[in-house]
């Protein structure tokens, strides 16, 4: 079940980089969904190859087939499954590190796990299986829409070079403007020149996504180990290259006194009346989340990513019989991922947000 | 099921603050294991308040009751039932903030999810509720003990106060010598200065506790949605007051370059022969997790607590009728809970990499 | 997990027949709900050891303490642990069996699985353990109750005693007046005599309950793998000394042809308007489940109990170092386990419709 | 999760009786297995239409493509995902009865539930998914050949027309020599003869099937809510058609006494050695299972089929709208089900016994 995201909307998934196909199954979509299939290729569209000079330059159309689940439009309440065909099948680019072990890739994990080398661009452990959490990602939108949920993610660093101001002070808006995917227009052209750079030396560079979600009600999420945070945090942790997460004020917090990290509880000032709907809190410290539970304000999160692990530089590493190599790696890789990986947040937080919808509303009696 | 943790050995838990009993049923546990009960109540004892200067004053024996699953001083594959009762009732501290709901507290977000204002203590959002974790950690410490899997957490960081070497350059031995539990003693003896005085200004203050897992075999984690880290950080951001996951190099690691953060495979130095078990990685910057499966490396990361909410000082807040009030908790409560929240990172560990290597030993054939 | 029932509303058991205590946690039981402690204990004295001369003489009170998730008396929505200690200890009827294994008990093969005999009256084994059962049933009956969905098992066949006409033909509320809970008080009355006869022989007899609930809206349960009956009869299958599971006209029904068998769509003659609402079915031969959901009409099944194993006569077995012996069990043992597994049968009910009740909220928008 | 089966070894499906493609997902798969595809093709030409005169006239080719999982001949650990695409898409039959409910089938219920019609043969509910289940039925037999368990179902009954003795008394090889899949070639013919007549009336007929499981090590399957027959009923019982389960003496044994039906245990006549490996029991009216658990002896249980719901005769009814209606379905569909429900019976035991295997290897240390 470790290919199975999610308890309530669920996505199933299967398929390697080079294989025959990439695809899955969504449960627990609910009935009636008008099934927006333009939206959901152009969310594919926003993390496919190719989309700029800073991405890799691997050819896929990544088009998305819906096998089941929909019918005249709507979605139906059956599973739904779909799948990308893989066009671009180089697995001849793989032919010199068949028996070689990629540093810092999950190569020699599989391997020792399974007993089996799937040399062709790391298999079942490649990045590119992600799209179909993508797909399902925008299923959960169009779900999260009716209830006025919105979810925007944006690189927030690459390298050493991060915005300086928090979310509420840019234009969100703005993030898909350039290739970087950054709302600042101007440490977006910094961070596409450190990419270029970093991409000729053929070496990478990581960085943080940020992620806001805006709209959600009080008290989703559940006590103890069904925390919100923990769910969120589980989701953004299982994305490839992804080393890091936290919430709110996160690591930066811990060296606050509790005196200046509370968010003290105050009546809305855009409300006239005086019923509880109305409460707010002054600042938000806390991401959106208390015990666990959304508390009505915007949550947000960071998201760690490590320089990817591909290399087009000469290595030292072990062969699969145990001896000491050289490995180069060729063919076409991204020098940073985050600019794609930007629609992979938002889907893993639309699945672990409506998830948790579908727990609160299983509880309203 | 969100009161359940793990999914072939399970902890799931039940109580609150000032009820009857904390405790818990850990299913899944082994047959044929010597229960060690001083050891598991020393355990509890790390946990426990009033330990130290430093922490609560809040008196409780927390003296655990097994009730099945033991026979004849081995676990009998049975589930393991146990109760903590609760000394300590004195709800009469809360009477004041019945109706108060406690900033960046659970109080409000509960209200609002279950029509029910349990005002005794937090009720069931308690960090005193973590008990039961540290009964299931401490059974699981006694079944990867016979896997030679070691676990140590330590404090490494309270407000602005950090050590600034790796775990690797100290005597993790050393943690338990001093209140504090942090394993170098200069250091120690200025947080435990810092925290006297917050306790005194009636103010909190948060920290980083750093975790190590040592001997774990290779290959342990499931692909995609079950990676080894993603595991380790959901359990870890269920933990109260946890704001952040990072492990490998984290978040510091995202300004490296590939090159710098690639981990090169190489034949063991300390061994003589070359077949594959003795493949060995040059540096450890992953933190011993490759692609979501252990690689056989010490296993490290590091967890953000965030000041704890409840402060002795007056502070804004909004009442349970929607009026704006001010609140001012009394009685016994944690200025800082690093120290206390050690064992507790290292249940949450022994917990999760038990189940991944029962998980793993399924997959044996 | 394989002690933990249910998804949305869960059960999780621990405790042996001779051990400390028998217990559980309900966890997903909805907040706000009147805690009816008397209906609760009373639900637990309708399956106690006891009750009647054709009971086990066996002794215990079967007192439950409730621990936790309810305040006020009311349901907070957080977990409801609960304890009842066992009493009736004596161990000692199991001195002469302690290297013996009984036969068509769970004495071998638990035995050879956890390599551990508890020989102590079944230890995990015993029947006595699904007392946590009707605990939990009783809590989800006391949810079902504001929906209007009622639940009635009784005994419809001991022996070869069996009631000749179905559940519509009886008045169900006479079936706690008679020690067998059978609604016909003549039938009642021989399968009274047949069981006493049989105890008096040292043997034991099996028998059919049947179970009738009524008031479950349209459309529980899932399709595929979630089949509301699928649910029923697993739940059904795991009370101890069950053998079979049917729904609707079951095995029977299967020489039928489908022109008998088939259930038609009519206007309901109880309501004067046209709407769908009003639709009914002519015959109900499907059991009120229609490709795996609900449909409105009443669903009724039937559960086969065989005779219990536990016979008060000599048997020949195996020994626990391989040789062959004679058996004698002693102490006191039912000879009849239908009249107190009613409630089991009714609290299996009772938690898998609450289930799937929480599910079908789940997915209203 | 519902369109989920099993915990370690699972199968995820999609699919509807008349959109692009029915498929799944098998996860937990173990590596290294060599994948037959012509045993899984073979398997599904057992349960495909239009095998032989008795049932439906259906054309479809059934070739499954697996996607995913298997490299050089092998499976590799990672999930295994195939699609049947449909090619007799006549949902034109279907335009007579699209706003009809047809009696006894899913129509009603699911259009209660999901608020959608979709009236193309039964859609989700069909039972041309089970298609699904055969191919991950026969990648678990692929697996369970290794540990030398094997399953084999027959046809035990039609209609009135049942099988008098028991499976030991017949050559169950003989099973796929005609097709009804009846071992007891007499009692085949009659059984032949009936389904014509039922065909040539428009009408259908029920009937039981029998399954017997060999080879099964001794403590498969979990206490308390994971018997191993509780598990195999719940898998029967989501089969389409399916009323009932019974294993060992099952309802007939319900009104034997205890003396009569209870396993006696003896040495092994077949071993010469008195270890407790030799252990076995005189008879076996147990079915295989004591407790819940596996005891080494045959695992045997029979599966109730009503008659299908689809008869080729004017029904009455009610409309979409409310309105009583008659309806009289075409196409093509079977008389009887029980040929090709004998392949499916068996998949969904090879699923069922893998998963409690792969949680019995869990369990070693």
């Amino acid at each position: 079940m470790h290919n199975t995201f999610g308890t309530l909307f669920t996505l199933t998934t299967f398929g390697e980089s080079h294989g025959a196909a990439i695809g899955g199954i969504v449960d627990g979509m609910p009935a009636g969904i008008d099934i927006d299939m333009e939206f959901i290729q152009s969310e594919l569209n926003r993390r496919k190859p190719g989309q700029s000079k800073i991405t890799t330059d691997r050819k896929e159309d990544d088009q998305v087939e819906m096998l089941s689940g929909i019918f005249e439009g709507k979605s139906t309440g059956a599973p739904i499954g779909f799948i990308v065909r893989n066009k671009s099948h180089r697995s001849q680019d793989y032919e010199n590190i068949r028996d070689l072990f990629r540093p810092s890739h999950a190569d020699y994990t599989y391997y020792k796990k399974y007993g089996i080398r799937d040399y062709r661009g790391g298999g079942r452990s490649s990045a590119r299986i992600t799209l179909a959490r993508v797909v399902a990602g925008a299923l959960a939108r169009l779900v999260l829409n009716k209830y006025g949920i919105t979810i925007q993610a944006y690189t927030s660093q690459v390298g050493s070079i991060s915005l300086d101001r928090d979310y509420k002070q840019y234009d969100l808006t703005k993030t898909e403007e350039n290739a970087v995917r950054c709302p600042d227009p101007d440490k977006a052209s910094e961070m596409e020149r450190l990419i270029a750079q970093v991409k000729k030396e053929g070496d990478t560079v990581g960085g943080v996504i940020t992620c806001v979600i805006k709209g959600v009600p009080i008290g989703l999420g559940e006590p103890e180990f069904g925390k919100l945070h923990a769910q969120l945090g589980a989701a953004m942790l299982t994305i490839n290259a992804v080393k890091g997460f936290e919430y709110g004020e996160g690591f930066a917090g811990t060296s606050w006194r509790g005196s200046e990290q509370n968010d003290h509880f105050i009546l809305s000032p855009n409300s006239e009346n005086t019923d509880e709907q109305a409460i707010t809190t002054r600042t938000n410290h806390s991401g959106g989340i208390q015990g666990g539970l959304s508390n009505g304000e915007d949550i947000y999160f960071r998201v760690a990513f490590k320089p990817v692990a591909t290399l087009l530089m000469e290595q030292e590493t072990v062969d699969i019989n145990g001896k000491e190599a050289k490995i180069d790696v060729r063919g076409s890789h991204d020098p940073c991922v985050l600019p794609r990986a930007v629609p992979i947040v938002e889907s893993m937080a639309a699945m672990t947000i409506l998830d948790a919808l579908l727990f609160y509303n299983s509880e309203k009696m």
